[in-house]
């Protein structure tokens, strides 16, 4: 059997064939257009799930079932999408409305939980029992999988990791919330610090690499400066790793996953983002004789989003 | 079929013949007396588990298992405690050992995640199929509970929701980190907030309710005087629902269990204590337009511990 992935973004949707181990087939991909009525983007959706299927020679029958994963909340049992910000869609029936283009069982979840399970079935995690993807972008998303399964909570919030509450009384959030963790680990964050920092130190590295101009730092240009030693740095990124051990030590407190996942933007940092944690990890957590979640970084890149959800329905 | 339930303390082991809704059918208890060799406090708790048939005319052979609530961690595949603090017990054999009284299967898991399940089987949780328990006593302990089973993590220390981090750099804990929840949500907690503000305020009602001696403050003290609408106490009892909500808010964030349930000695506080949370957790959870995890007062209470660990061989 062959299932189907879709990775419904705001610009994309890109579709993949994908195998029961998890690898990619063949793949298509369109524009979302995201300022259609939804009714036509869906259409489009069914349209790039048979171009996929076209590309690798394969037949609607050999389907077992259709995985989406969307920037957004999604109620498992009814197919509804519940809200999905960048589409500006709300209560909108994806399951039933993509089922009169192919239908096959569909199955839909948020695009963290999906990374999640991509790696937990063709990458780092591949094989635990239990594990959660925490993805380190312009936000901080995550996803918790148990025994091949995606964990969506009760309510289809969990591995909302971003709002997890990491400083009391901190950085107002998006969210409404204050000092959220991802108001100190997204990539949002270090550029933030990497401002502030220029502010007392305009002779930092980190000024000297966005060229006298603040609102050029990224942060690469933070990690950069800081691999290359300038001390301004270096104080930003071991704030900002004893942030992420802060919080990886709450999830290890309260859900203690064989394995925790590192990917997103900031994750390229490599080992210079995950050494730190391994060391800070085992001076944080409880029962230091028994052993702590392995940390790792993502394994997959953007295919994990076509993978993922392709593998809901296994 | 009948279910053994041991609740392994260190005063006493009490043991329980339970059915298969939860209910307790006989009981029986021995003292502990904890620093004996582990092997006669394995003994005699065989030989309670036998006074205990005995009394509701059970035959060995009714029995389809026996589960163990310890105050510490095991290992579920071997039946190891790995350790058990107050006993002063490490990797002992408990399973193997017992089944020289009783041969049947034996399941060993810790104290909280036994109330957990206990709750999950015959009281407020009932029927939902995730659940967080909180015990709010000297200390913080928790159990989650996944489809009707304990979630005990990878490595035996999920659900400890005393060690999530709350404040950076906050008050020292005895594990060795520092800001723990455990430091702001526990009885010990309200007590050191509640002599710390006599201090200041001398002629509070906490202070009158003592005698004057702050040594004598329990948590009740600060509650009562809450209750009685003492300005001090009640300043005092919002700080501490605040941190309660903060770190229920993280585990809806992560986890998005259907209910939370709230046990252990502060509980006894009442709709005092839950009203707050319920009042306040919407103001700070994701997603505010989808249901928040029900949040209720434990219905069960020592017994938690027999009908729990009976539970664990369901």
């Amino acid at each position: 059997m062959i299932y189907i992935g879709v990775d419904l973004g705001g610009t994309n949707i890109a579709v993949g064939v994908v195998d029961e181990a998890g690898k990619i087939l063949s793949e298509a991909s369109v524009k979302t257009l995201a300022n259609r009525p939804w009714q036509e983007i869906i259409r489009d959706m069914g349209r790039c799930i048979h171009m996929a299927l076209d590309k690798g020679n394969f037949k609607e029958e050999d389907v077992a079932s259709i995985g989406i994963g969307i920037p957004g909340v999604a109620n498992q049992e009814t197919g509804v999408v519940i809200f999905c910000t960048n589409l500006g869609w709300a209560n909108i029936p994806l399951r039933d409305e993509l089922q009169k283009y192919i239908n096959k069982p569909v199955y839909i979840d948020n695009d963290a939980n999906v990374a999640a399970l991509a790696e937990n079935y063709a990458g780092v995690s591949a094989g635990c029992k239990s594990s959660v993807f925490i993805t380190l972008g312009t936000g901080v998303g995550g996803g918790v999988v148990i025994d091949g399964k995606p964990w969506g909570g009760a309510h289809g919030r969990a591995g909302e990791i971003g709002h997890m509450n990491l400083i009391p009384d901190g950085v107002p959030c998006t969210c409404g919330n204050n000092g959220c963790v991802e108001r100190y680990c997204s990539a949002t964050a270090l550029i933030r610090m990497g401002k502030q920092a220029c502010m007392g130190y305009p002779e930092c590295e980190i000024m000297r690499l966005c060229g006298g101009d603040v609102e050029r730092i990224s942060a690469k240009t933070v990690i950069d400066a800081a691999k290359a030693g300038d001390p301004v740095a270096v104080r930003i990124f071991n704030e900002y790793s004893k942030y992420l051990t802060m919080m990886i030590n709450t999830i290890t407190a309260f859900f203690d996953p064989e394995m925790i996942v590192i990917g997103g933007g900031v994750s390229h940092a490599g080992e210079m983002l995950i050494n730190p944690i391994r060391e800070q990890l085992p001076r944080y957590i409880m029962f230091k004789a028994i052993p702590a979640p392995k940390i790792e970084l993502a394994h997959l890149g953007n295919e994990a989003g076509i993978i993922g959800a392709a593998m809901l329905g296994k």
